[in-house]
């Protein structure tokens, strides 16, 4: 953040419905918001971000393009109301956040801006020595055009990202997109099972039926499959942004919602939105004609029976030729071409938002333009794909902040890490994350020698040596096989022990589990340069 | 806090009601707690202090007498439903607090750990270069026996400390004792006026009169007082407990309450906490007689008419010979008995408490004891007054935690040191408050000498030099005159320049606004000397 020249600020955690209504950003009901009243019964919220919060202090103390660009961060702690908290700090309903605001003058400049952002976050993460994906990802909730998502590789995690061995491409599954249409060619055998999945919009008026084969053997010359394919929401949703992916039993839930809500008939409609309707959408690998003749084995005639009921005339058949299917191991790359796709389970622990104006525009937060600025519909430089549209403010010579936000999941990282690196032995902490980079640790005799090694590594130098923040265990009451131990367990990078080894040969053992070094023999003249030359690895 | 071998924690911000219960601090209608539901409907309050928090930490974690002693703090935002917020950060329901909780094993450990952390906060508030005044504290709702209040001095404090001039005596009026009533003497001339003030208990069950004269010219030798003395409520809550002194118009709500809920007869009273009725206390210099006479000029003898017919012959006087006067300027010293006592508003920095058991032995936090341990009533080393006993858990070779915490309140600090030392240029940050110690500007032609004053002063040197932290004003659009004003607004403690002056005669001119030097002429070599020699005073 200092390299980016952001500045450190620290907003409340407590925010207003009124100030979140002005981004459009507030709903009553949401269930992720935790809400409360003060004593005099006003309205409040635990921010789970401070988009609205920094968008009006920018707002009141920035009137001029000479003012721009202002990076501003803090570190604070965030709010969510998840349904489901989960492994220890994995998931949490508190945690804590890295979070950095961007304003610039032009889509151009926030262009450069949220570059180098990127450019901060993979030095960051490479710094880390962790594994790590970065994913084009969808913005969700924030809002905005264009994003990335930083992952770490783990079983436990939540999200699946999909990344192609022979590119660089890489993609959250729920943005993944399968080849274009043209590519598929519709299979030549017959299909003799299918299966139907069912989607329903946010309103509960529309219900989706998506229909996929079963028991296919082999697809586009990939390797042979025993699984079915599984239908892919996600892409669902594209196609049908309404779809609330969050219902459980969607058919049953469409029924009973307009069993008990009068169905309106066609005649006396009016508002169509409240109208319910089905769509029904085919794999490509799907014959429709089998479909129709009611040959695909769910077991819900009886309720779509009801649903034919209730929706009347109103249904419609998408005539799209679309792979419905999720992506499998092995599977075609949409950029490359080639059967190379890895799905692996990964955690976020960072995201990169460009914003735009998502924020400045409806929050009406404005500056005064440069003499040469002009609105124009330009494409931004960003990453290629981000196409930025700048629109007027009334006000004459003011434009809107262009904007981005990035954030990293400090508490959520940490549980991360500790969880996935940590063997038998104890933690194994990255250098950057360790509490010390190394602890030195001495028999009773070799105490006076362990001093000069800890002046040796921890002091600066003129040699251009830079210091290793060390600690020296020089707990009296415990031995040295103890403190060997305590050192596993809290996970020091690098261990450097003076025992026997060093009573009889001055030779230091040291210790880097991460490069499965165990108890090497160093001189303390090669100490330094033994170390020094295997810092950037771990 | 590292100095006091105290280890940092991070705790959850929002807490649960069941665990304040078992501390019997919840109060379910506590206005003081934000309160708020997650979408299951569970309950949370976020928290104001984290006693409970940090006692259910200690107890899973320590289990025997072996990892006494222990210190944990943390710096966090804490929340607190004030009614009046105000002057920006100085009275705040979100506030940024240090708080650090000892666990010991018995009184006197609990005692030593005490006397460490008033020294330890005694250190700071030194090093801070701010006037302040430790006065001996009320707990209130802390609980425990002994605490020290540290507060700044500043006209815009909430608090009223009193001071005396002759002695070290300090303490907050809230807990102000005038000398014994042995010491008063009765005055002989005689008082025509006299005025009541009325308290309630929390129940509405007691009302209190109290008594003072009017018009009063001479007290005890003291200087004339044009003021007729002010009753100290704080005194009457000591004497009466039950007081409640945030209700308005006590006197008013007592009847307009017992009219409203029928006064019971004396007869058919069974429950002598909902009876109601009426103390009356006389200050030292009123006349009883003249009193009950009902020549005291106050306007309520209609009221107190209608007070007599609910009370009934359930009313007492006490024998008390007191002095329910307010302090004032120049009043006796309780402590060495001079006409020297001051009376100065502050603000509350900081907090110590002696916990003892206030905690652990209500949520049955123990540890197993040595072997040499005994369950005895001891008096602690607590600064002479605390007398601390120690009950005896129920598991045998158990004992409670002796606990401790100390606060202070650091947005609420930043915000009186800025308001009270800031002058009409800018701001007067204390030299370990600023964001940086010291500021270098120079002319164009003197940025290469500048960098070589940053290096001088901000670099370790093999003379003992402690590199300042130092920061070299490099922004290339401003000039010399509009940096200079921007470094007084900022308020750096030290502000050298290189300017004409430096291109004529190689001197360098030094600013430290809080000594009242400005732009002294201090050549390169002395420059170190100079400013390392006045480092302590800012």
């Amino acid at each position: 953040m200092t390299i980016l020249g952001a500045s450190k600020v620290s907003l409340s955690s407590i925010s207003t419905p009124a100030l979140w209504k002005r981004s459009s950003r507030y709903n009553d009901v949401n269930p992720e918001l935790f809400q409360l009243r003060d004593r005099k019964g006003a309205r409040y919220l635990l921010s789970p971000t401070h988009e609205e919060e920094i968008t009006t202090l920018v707002e009141n103390v920035v009137t001029s393009y000479k003012q721009l660009p202002l990076l501003l961060y803090q570190i604070s702690r965030k709010y969510r109301d998840e349904p489901r908290p989960r492994q220890g700090l994995l998931r949490t309903r508190e945690f804590l956040m890295k979070d950095l605001y961007t304003f610039d003058a032009t889509p151009q400049d926030a262009g450069e801006t949220y570059n180098k952002a990127r450019m901060a976050y993979k030095n960051f993460f490479d710094e880390l020595q962790i594994p790590y994906l970065v994913a084009e990802a969808d913005s969700g909730a924030i809002g905005g055009d264009l994003s990335h998502e930083y992952h770490f590789p783990t079983p436990s995690g939540e999200d699946t990202i999909l990344s192609c061995d022979s590119c660089s491409y890489a993609v959250n599954e729920e943005l993944a997109r399968k080849s274009a249409s043209a590519d598929l060619e519709r299979p030549t055998t017959d299909r003799t099972s299918y299966k139907s999945w069912f989607g329903l919009s946010k309103d509960r008026s529309h219900l989706v039926e998506a229909i996929l084969p079963q028991n296919i053997e082999v697809c586009e010359g990939a390797p042979p499959q025993q699984k079915a394919p599984e239908i892919n929401p996600y892409l669902l949703r594209t196609l049908y942004p309404e779809l609330d992916l969050g219902i459980e039993d969607p058919l049953r839930t469409f029924t009973e919602y307009w069993t008990a809500h009068q169905s309106p008939t066609t005649s006396q409609a009016t508002d169509s939105a409240t109208i319910p309707q089905l769509t029904r959408i085919y794999d490509y690998r799907v014959s429709q004609a089998s479909v129709d003749a009611g040959s695909f084995g769910n077991n819900e005639n009886a309720a779509m029976q009801r649903v034919s009921e209730i929706v009347g005339s109103r249904r419609s058949i998408s005539q799209m030729s679309i792979d419905l299917a999720r992506f499998k191991d092995g599977d075609k790359c949409p950029e490359c071409g080639h059967h190379s796709i890895k799905l692996q389970q990964a955690i976020e622990l960072g995201h990169t938002f460009y914003l735009g104006d998502r924020y400045s525009k409806p929050m009406n937060a404005t500056f005064t333009t440069s003499p040469s600025f002009q609105h124009v519909d330009v494409t931004a430089v960003v990453g290629g794909s981000g196409k930025q549209t700048q629109s007027a403010p009334a006000r004459k010579n003011q434009a809107y902040f262009q904007m981005g936000c990035h954030g990293i999941g400090i508490s959520r990282m940490i549980a991360a890490v500790a969880d996935s690196l940590a063997d038998k032995q104890g933690l194994r902490w990255p250098r950057v994350m360790a509490p010390f980079e190394a602890v030195i640790l001495a028999t009773d005799e070799n105490q006076g020698a362990a001093e000069d090694v800890w002046d040796l590594l921890a002091r600066p130098a003129a040699d251009g040596w830079h210091p290793l923040d060390a600690v020296l265990d020089d707990r009296e009451d415990k031995g040295l096989g103890w403190k060997l131990k305590d050192a596993d367990l809290i996970g020091f990078p690098i261990v450097i022990v003076l025992g026997l080894r060093f009573s009889r040969q001055a030779l230091c053992e040291v210790s880097i589990p991460r490069l499965g070094i165990t108890l090497e023999k160093v001189s303390m003249d090669d100490l330094r340069h033994y170390i020094g030359s295997r810092l950037d690895k771990i």
